[in-house]
């Protein structure tokens, strides 16, 4: 008599296992201090504080460092889906400035994920709310390579919208 | 009898004279190594070798340094007029992995300046001269913003031509 | 003894009243056969349905027309505010094909307003509701310059949020 | 005896077939007047003049006509491999108004070609030598699918460069 079969894994907890084997070799978000806050299959929370060295001549956060938090939650959000991806670009809109000491926070979220290609809306406030910048990522998945072995990988899940309006 | 005034900075001078100020205060340049190679009106060029804390997840450059990069060749650019400029947003895309040890260049044009706004087109190159990255930004400018003080501020000078096509 | 004042405006009469006067001179929307479906402070919506004049090569409607379609919802939305304001650029992503006979709608939202530049978003849907293109705006305000004479131009309203996160 | 086998189409030859098949059938440039006045592998040249029925509520060419002709010209330099390719979506600055009775130019260029995405930039300028648009286009192409049966379909040719800088 054998044990019956596990149930498979949910979106959820796949999302979560790339969420470990991301963050255990990004050295570039680590450089900058971010904290994974969430993860979900297509979405992520990301949050950074604005330290000394981020300064730019201006005195204000540089811009590439915002954005590179932005990139960082857009990475996090489309390889959820257990499936290796890569930023192939993205459009920034940068609508205040972030000072010294301020906390980050970058949300993203699926707008579309068809064939290879996938588009995410990134939105990064600071600790009042305020917005401080707007980044929409276009992603370009390897197909059928998984980022953890062992576990589904890109699957289409029941319940999942291609695209969200 | 007094001396003759002295002659009025060129524009290249004034250029220089806007790096020292901005290379000065850049500490989110320094935390990445960068080196200012070149700068001129509405030009400048820009280095940094990938280093290990650099790296992402896939084991390659974070997108978002590749970006940070281009973002400082722009911002050396278009403040080389001497008028407080700051980066309003842009357009990126990722065309190919930047790895450990290699050498990125990242060189900015100036497309179009006219009013408050400008158009700069920076591409980022390996040291074989591959294109990494091109990241098209736009630029708004604080008017009548000395960023140093006591030399001609946003002026336009002979032979500016507005848009390069 | 004196009738009373009248009260001022609202938002969304000073609205509407800028849909007459942009719709009376848009010969360009017209000539696609657009029609203004909803206009408020910032919003808008227009719809046009895919001719046979509006296919390309690949026989499907033409990726300018369905942005011209996004641009125009975007002008409506962000000269509500009864300012004459201009597109300076946009970011569009074309995600599936629209046919003949489709029924193409393009919704816009203010994602943000600060001095003379504005964000807005576009989405364009088909009569399935499925998203055919993304469409990010960036305005530039005439400054004072009044679209309707006589009504108030470009005021922030009580309630009016800077930025929608 | 057999005749000798001709010698096989030159990619410029090959890029003039793709215009005839791509002209024959495109109603959309050809409801705004378009004539395509170069090709060539990986680049074109398109025209139009502005016409009343082009002018926006503000009495200046509608910016999304200067990008459909500026995404006409994106069209015609990316399929000119014979390969069908669409737009993927595309970065615009839209620099100066056009005004009735410009004739407007837009000029593509490739910048890069790698796999299934390319990225063309397009410059519309008007009689003057005025730069009226900048436009970035993404592309992806149909791999395998001619659009001209019987000749050579997407192939790179000797000395065709993947990055140009």
């Amino acid at each position: 008599m054998r044990a019956p079969d596990p149930l498979p894994p949910t979106p959820q907890q796949v999302a979560e296992a790339t969420r470990e084997a991301m963050a255990r070799d990004d050295r570039a978000s680590r450089l900058l201090g971010m904290v994974v806050e969430a993860i979900g299959p297509g979405t992520s929370t990301l949050s950074m504080t604005v330290r000394e060295d981020m300064l730019n001549g201006h005195d204000i956060c540089h811009g590439g460092f915002v954005t590179t938090l932005a990139d960082s939650a857009f990475a996090f959000a489309c390889n959820a889906y257990n499936e290796v991806t890569v930023a192939a670009g993205f459009d920034v809109n940068l609508l205040a400035a972030a000072h010294l000491g301020d906390r980050l926070s970058a949300s993203a979220v699926e707008i579309s994920r068809s064939g290879r290609t996938g588009l995410y809306d990134v939105t990064v406030v600071n600790q009042r709310g305020e917005c401080i910048a707007t980044f929409r990522g276009r992603s370009y998945a390897m197909k059928g390579k998984p980022l953890v072995e062992g576990l589904p990988a890109g699957k289409r899940f029941a319940g999942d919208r291609q695209h969200r309006t």
